[in-house]
């Protein structure tokens, strides 16, 4: 059921230091800051051969990554996201074995502009864990 | 410098458990258990259409995953590893931008048979890194 590995996510107390570092010192392809109000996210993409690491950085007094940082000072890797085909067909699988999906069951649309899940972390052993529809 | 994303290591306390899910549920391609004694884990190796995720368990008293699952009982998000063409020029370059490398700075041969360092979490935005030649 789940494909490609599209991203894993780190959360970073500072973006611009955290971009910098990839490009400059691990000589990776970084791109540009990019706002997701609707996610209370600033994302940097930084484009790997065969995948992508999306750096996050809070956005606003409601963003999610806020706790994270506040137990995580340092940052620290936040979530990985698997590539599914029919999401609504992958919630409906992962549910019937027991798993919880995050919010109202309902995929978003996420900041790459595709439907999103977030399954509940202590049921994929600790691990949060999103599903993108491609 | 950094290439591939070669493999995203889950630290999970039921590696038997972790394995059936991915394989039965998530519907992965999902290897055996092997052993590591020189690095104190049995891992699983999850083949992804671009990469790999490895279930890491602890083997031994001495285990490093030891106490990363004290302090995360349910398991979780515990390394990921970057391919490099040359991990003592890679080494020399990130120790010279002030980055820290994990114990005595000469590479070991890891899992994969291949050398491997790892790097300091907290001057890598709270994730260890490993690197691995390839």
């Amino acid at each position: 059921m789940i494909g490609r590995l599209n991203h894993v996510a780190i959360a970073v107390p500072d973006l611009d230091a955290a971009a910098a570092q990839y490009r400059d010192t691990l000589g990776a392809t970084v791109g540009a800051p990019q706002d997701e109000p609707d996610h209370g996210v600033t994302v940097v993409f930084i484009e790997l051969p065969n995948t992508k690491i999306e750096l996050l950085h809070p956005l606003g007094d409601a963003s999610p990554i806020h706790g994270f940082l506040e137990k995580n000072p340092a940052g620290g890797i936040h979530h990985m996201c698997y590539e599914v085909a029919d999401i609504l067909a992958a919630r409906d699988r992962l549910t019937s074995a027991g798993a919880r999906v995050l919010g109202d069951g309902e995929p978003k649309i996420g900041a790459h502009g595709k439907p999103v899940l977030f399954l509940h972390p202590k049921d994929f052993n600790g691990a949060l864990i999103e599903l993108e529809q491609v």
